[in-house]
């Protein structure tokens, strides 16, 4: 295994080591004591350090080492680094801050580290991190001293920052879920997320994987990595950084999202689970690790609670999730019927009235209807009413055995952690907890589903358009090949040709100003609707040449046939600095960049993506918005697709954006299109 | 006390007493049974229950009984409370199901319950409840056993389901936060949020108060009561039903709203901190009940860290909920450049570095800064570089020591125990978690402002608009009269009237249709924009004529001046079911409304209410979007008060929508509006 010695080490160095109180080195050779490989403490001063022989340096140990562990000041590290491949060391960790997070100085001294380790063939961990815990292993390789007590269990935690590492480290174990592996990747010169998740795929203790992102420079890679692992185990995701803003793209496709967005919508799209905050990371990764739902497109989630208040807690936070609760059979709601007094609520969700003896079978019947992939129970701690364990094994000997089941239960600590250890399941401490665990585990379900459908990589076309910028016009011809409807329309040069355009469409007719370097035609009052004259023509077509004449250049017009009216979308494709192409489907209409959330996907798409992307339009719009017919949801993500083909087939393509598309009774037309070349440096230039 | 007999008895009698196990009757009993007041078990069978003399009938005991618990069937309540109103009962708790909640002969039930209690003068809690707890005093009177070790403490939790209400307790005690009352209202027939809330405000031993909401008929009396209870201590609220839809109002107005946003913005309004989950109402009274800050328009954060990943998750929660974090003086960042090394972040937040002998007086610095109004710490256990108690007393003595800290830290949950138990303030283990309760902290301190500023209650003006409907013509002149700029306009019931406009404004003018039923004019083409020519003013006025024919109407005209572009708000007021007059901000444009959030607020409404509403649009739109200039804040502000006076001045009218109203150079214009009248029963009719 590529990381074996830096993650499985037999032998430890720890440079910097130290008898003072306080220091990080001090408390790195504590927590790294109870390693039973060999350990040897490294200062220039040598005596004895925490009981061991120190050395002055990584060469005088003269004996195997695998991994180095630096506790030094920053401009140290290249000599030391240099010492460590001089020793055959072949990993090391750095936890001094002071590089390229630290401004110009520092990140010279982070290109010469990553030079020096590199030329030693040394896997490097950081600079600027706390390092990992293994605890199976017991290699606790960082500095606070509590993390010897994590217990081992099949749990990773890829953190991009150390401190955030240690932080849901403790969090799981406060929730009884044991570690694999803690690891905090700090600047990640050399060893990075993709690194280790590859790692963590081939290794069979791993169960589920926790990682904290940030931000990325190659978010194609991560990408990439999360999909290999992601078909062997589940990968649960915190993005931290919501209020951070980007420079997605130029136009204002781009001034509608932020990578936020897109980083969390591309890891959900390669297999992700994709969480807000570190506690649900963490249920999402207890329940994650006792089982998962296999691969459904929508998975059915039955509700079986002792109380209806947390019910409607439950049934609130999985409906904000979007997690299907689908009413039950018939057969299953009679079986309830029999069972419960007609009171209680017998559809899902199913609340018992207080539990009584038949609370197992009114679960075990839930779990074994049809429509249902996972079953959440949840009920007070009420020993001579319900006992909870129990439920679980008469759902494990009933026909609905085959379905993850996760609990939830309210009482004091003591009380639960006794119920946890009648458990084989992890118990879930709060209502919406419990549904959120709950939406997790569908998730995961719904993003194999997904991940097993996924488009082919990116790769370039070989294939160009420019280097002439492309008019309104050439745009909807592209557009057109590749399977979009455009309206019937006209690219003329004189007045006369518009004139000969109006009376061959008849009107009314859509008069644009035709110039590829104006994106916004409406800011320069460069387009006219309702043109059915010629007086109206004659009006429409002094404004663009007012227009033309203000920006120095020659009028063009495109005269179009007016599409009837309808609801629009925006549907955008782009290239992103960190991600490569994108793809964004949104509400269309001025004002609604303000207010609406786009929906985000990398390109290539597959046909689940486009399906998702449409279906996570506002359910108002797909049903036929206020008069109109229902969306052509194929029609749509057709439309998605078209986009996204014209700039993955064109490698000098920025961005593709039809603005608005809109939804006819004969399905949707690209009233508008844009298609911005890459440009040249130095030739940048924005207009209109 | 009106609530006395009932939150502090000191003689209960348990009706349906019971030795079965598995009853309700029976762990009622056993969790009553370390009650130090009188305690009389209630059964037909007489006997001995859990070791006391059972009673027949309440009628029997033949001592004082202030509060009598029934566990018994439903039917048999109101004999039950009529023997208990003989017997000199003044409160009853009624644990059982099966009334309104459970249909039509429920609902009956119900009436003859209510109306039993009332004519006995019997204060009623439930039915369907599973009761209160009341540590200090030892009345644990609901039937979940563990509740008895619940423990004493500042906090009361008044929960709409009973079952929430044990879930809420049990979690504060999880968390440290020890009850002082825990009560769950069940149907709430008598007892209801504004009884307990009237209760607490007067009770010295109540320092904070958590409500649970799930929907309450009169949303006045409760948002009342919080405003009352507000002014002296903090009030948290989780509202549960996110996922419903309401029915608002008649028009788009009520169409992209719901009584979800309206409760919780209504409860803001009052005074109350409102959170999304149970964990942050159990955070946010944790934080409340260690010390307010003072009520302030906008208060600032400060946060200190020792590590920076958590810092950002920090400072990416804190923007996430509107918290400011503001920039520190240039004193302040001297004296922290001063206490740490170069490499570290030194504005707010500051993050330290690994944590050196310097950090608390980093700390107390950022809290003495003047900016700042309070501090949030956080830093992983690490004992040998910090002690986070100390960092608190240091800060104390400090000049910062007036400011409120909040701390968090990440290590084993024994070692936080420790770490708690040497703090006079709640630890939060998870920097999320951190930065929420600071969030609830801060919404408290603003709250308390408004508070103070609140608008005086709404009754009825006594004044009517009505019979007849009123067009958009009348609707304009009464909106201009409440101060509501409109555009120069004139009513036309003939064509010639309508070319004559048009000579007097000069083109370009809007031609509409003037018809006081038609609510959305464009959906019958009944809107023609840019009319220039007396052929264009033809060719609309046929449109016009067109749609008033299918209508079976006879058409009339509005003509107005046509208004500069810009960016279009819709303002709305309307009489909502539950909570009366409210209003509405909104980002215009079709399709908006499918995806915005409407900013929402009840009428009348206070300077700072409007303030608040149009601070929260979306930041571009204020800051000038597009290139249009920046909003002119008080200008829309006034445009909110405007819309909202014309609804509160006219008791018949049902509803106000100014859509849309316009942001030009010149100030907001309201290019559309609608007066909708309430209709008598049976007359309702929508067109249009």
């Amino acid at each position: 295994m590529h990381l074996g010695s830096l993650l499985h080490p037999r032998g430890i160095a720890v440079v910097g080591a130290s008898d003072t109180a306080g220091k990080a080195g001090y408390a790195l050779t504590r927590t790294l004591s109870g390693f039973d490989g060999d350990l040897y403490p490294v200062n220039p001063a040598g005596g004895t350090i925490a009981g061991r022989t120190a050395y002055p340096a990584v060469t005088d140990i003269g004996a195997p080492v695998d991994l180095a562990v630096l506790a030094v000041p920053p401009r140290a590290v290249p000599g030391v680094l240099a010492d460590c491949g001089k020793a055959g060391v072949t990993a090391a960790i750095v936890c001094s801050g002071g590089f390229a997070e630290a401004g110009a100085d520092g990140a010279a001294l982070q290109d010469t580290v990553t030079a020096v380790a590199r030329e030693h063939g040394i896997r490097l961990l950081g600079p600027n991190t706390s390092g990992y815990v293994n605890p199976a292993d017991g290699v606790f390789a960082t500095f606070v001293p509590s993390v010897v007590d994590l217990p081992a269990g099949p749990a990773a935690i890829v953190a991009q920052s150390g401190g955030v590492n240690l932080a849901l480290c403790f969090l799981a174990a406060a929730e009884g879920l044991g570690l694999r592996l803690g690891v905090g990747l700090g600047n990640a010169v050399d060893v990075g997320f993709a690194d280790v998740l590859d790692h963590l795929a081939a290794d069979d203790a791993t169960a589920v994987i926790g990682l904290h992102v940030e931000g990325v420079p190659d978010g194609r890679r991560l990408v990439d990595a999360v999909a290999r692992t992601a078909v062997g185990k589940p990968v649960v995701v915190l993005k931290v950084g919501r209020t951070d803003v980007g420079d997605f793209a130029r136009s204002h496709t781009g001034a509608i999202t932020g990578p936020f967005e897109l980083t969390r919508a591309a890891l959900a799209q390669a297999g992700a689970v994709v969480v807000d905050d570190p506690a649900e990371l963490v249920d999402a990764l207890r329940a994650l690790a006792a089982g998962r739902v296999p691969a459904t497109r929508r998975p059915g989630v039955g509700v079986v609670t002792g109380q209806a208040g947390p019910g409607l807690i439950i049934a609130d936070a999985l409906a904000a999730a979007g997690v299907p609760v689908p009413a039950l059979s018939t057969a299953s709601r009679a079986r309830v019927g029999e069972l419960l007094p007609p009171l209680t609520y017998q559809d899902n969700p199913v609340d018992t009235g207080r539990p009584s003896e038949t609370f197992p079978e009114v679960a075990a019947t839930v779990a074994a209807d049809p429509g249902i992939d996972a079953l959440a129970v949840y009920a007070l701690d009420e020993p001579d009413a319900l006992d909870l364990a129990a439920t679980v094994r008469v759902i494990g000997r009933s026909a609905g055995g085959a379905v993850p089941v996760l609990v939830g239960s309210g009482g004091l600590p003591a009380v639960l952690d006794a119920r946890q250890r009648e458990l084989d399941l992890p118990l879930f401490r709060s209502p919406d907890r419990l549904a959120r665990a709950m939406s997790a585990l569908v998730a995961d379900s719904a993003a194999a589903y997904r991940l097993a459908r996924r488009a082919d990589g990116w790769r370039p076309a070989g294939r160009t358009l420019g280097p002439e910028p492309v008019d309104e016009h050439r745009a909807k011809v592209l557009l057109a090949e590749f399977g979009l409807t455009v309206p019937r329309r006209y690219a003329c040069d004189t007045r006369a040709d518009a004139h000969h355009a109006l009376e061959a469409l008849g009107g009314p007719v859509v008069v644009k100003i035709r110039d590829a370097g104006i994106t916004h035609k409406s800011d320069v009052d460069g387009v006219r609707v309702g043109v059915r004259t010629a007086a109206d023509l004659d009006d429409a077509l002094d404004a663009i040449d007012r227009s033309a004449s203000a920006l120095g250049t020659v009028p063009r017009y495109l005269v179009e046939r007016q599409a009837p009216a309808g609801p629009e979308l925006i549907v955008g494709a782009t290239r992103d600095a960190v991600f490569g192409p994108a793809v964004l489907l949104a509400l269309g209409g001025v004002g609604v960049e303000l207010a609406a959330d786009p929906i985000l996907r990398l390109a290539p798409l597959s046909d689940v993506d486009t399906e998702d992307m449409v279906a996570a339009l506002p359910e108002r719009l797909l049903a036929g918005y206020r008069g109109a017919v229902p969306v052509d949801r194929a029609a749509v993500a057709a439309a998605v697709r078209s986009v996204a083909a014209v700039l993955l087939h064109h490698d000098d393509v920025a961005e593709v954006e039809v603005n608005p598309l809109r939804l006819t009774r004969d399905g949707p037309v690209a009233l508008d299109a844009v298609i911005v070349l890459e440009q040249p440096a130095g030739e940048k230039e924005v207009r209109g």
